[in-house]
């Protein structure tokens, strides 16, 4: 498992969640980062949908007063910033998460070179093209542009053994700590947040402090 | 009113908590930077406990599993690389915001140039000395230090006219949209966290975006 998070000290742990905007906005940014000081992203897809509603207890935030409306602006501010055209209209219901999940990590556990590619072309599809990434043959087209065998996807997605990879990798993510997308952990430092990726960089650049 | 918030289109609005460490750290920051860039920053007071509690209707944020440690760990990060020594242990019940949030509302209203160096009193005495901000001989004592009169102060703290100027100055912070500390807004745009600070230089660098 070359791309399962954690795996070397160098490791740049990469936690995002499919239908979290801030976390696509970092997916677009991790790998060059990591690449400039030599590191490699190890991508995990997590779901805030259990870290903040069931283990938190947290309403979601798009549903909150005040910082609700106050996200919508953050996160069109980046955008403008960073050129980034978004597909996917964050006021609306996001997609179900899991066909997208179960994927990943079925794919990270069985063919690890293809887990990564599949994230992206899946993250690409929901926030540039505003495809329905809830949709399990979308799913598993998209991983099949990759590379991935369209019946062995779908059976991820509909098997058991999807499935428990999923939780597995959520239960691992929440024993780190990881509450929210983005999350990197690097030389065992958490960092929450797209805005810590400048202060990520700085710990790179420096060797932490 | 020369020192209220939003008084002008240069202004750097700065809401901070007394009791928040991170806006606490934010204080120490913000005028440097609005004086690099030409710009004033008017201080004013909110209540994370207002906004947070009641307006959110959610819990504090170091009472959460996973979030609340995460904060703690971030603060320290914080500290260590800015050479902050905290002389207050933020796990312990925070002070009694009131009577710091009055004096200050009071002083910015009938002595405006007295509002700030109070509330850089209060924060350090709070932050770095340790001291109970929740016992107004206190906070009369430290505006007292910076040219107020000790009466006055306790009066302000005691009587109804400083109970009316915090809720008023709390309910406009909550009309603009402000939910946490530290939260600034410049040009019309609001920023949250102390994570911006770097992301506001380059908006008052660049004239933004």
């Amino acid at each position: 498992m070359a791309n399962a998070a954690g795996s070397t000290k160098a490791t740049i742990e990469f936690y995002f969640d499919f239908i979290s905007p801030f976390g696509f906005c970092a997916s677009l940014r991790v790998d060059d980062l990591a690449r400039k000081y030599g590191r490699t992203a190890a991508w995990s897809s997590m779901l805030v949908g259990v870290s903040v509603m069931k283990v938190m207890n947290l309403p979601p935030i798009r549903d909150l007063p005040l910082k609700g409306p106050y996200q919508k602006r953050e996160l069109a501010r980046y955008v403008r910033k960073h050129g980034i055209s978004l597909g996917h209209d964050v006021q609306t219901e996001p997609a179900y998460p899991i066909p997208a999940g179960r994927a990943f990590h079925w794919l990270n556990h069985h063919q690890p070179e293809l887990a990564k590619p599949a994230a992206k072309a899946i993250l690409n599809a929901y926030w540039i093209d505003g495809r329905d990434i809830g949709n399990s043959e979308v799913v598993a087209e998209l991983c099949t542009s990759v590379g991935a065998e369209r019946q062995t996807v779908l059976q991820a997605i509909q098997g058991e053994e999807g499935s428990a990879l999923l939780r597995a990798a959520v239960d691992r993510s929440l024993a780190k700590g990881v509450f929210g997308s983005p999350f990197f952990i690097i030389d065992g430092e958490p960092f929450f947040g797209l805005d810590k990726m400048e202060l990520i960089e700085e710990w790179l650049a420096t060797g932490g402090w």
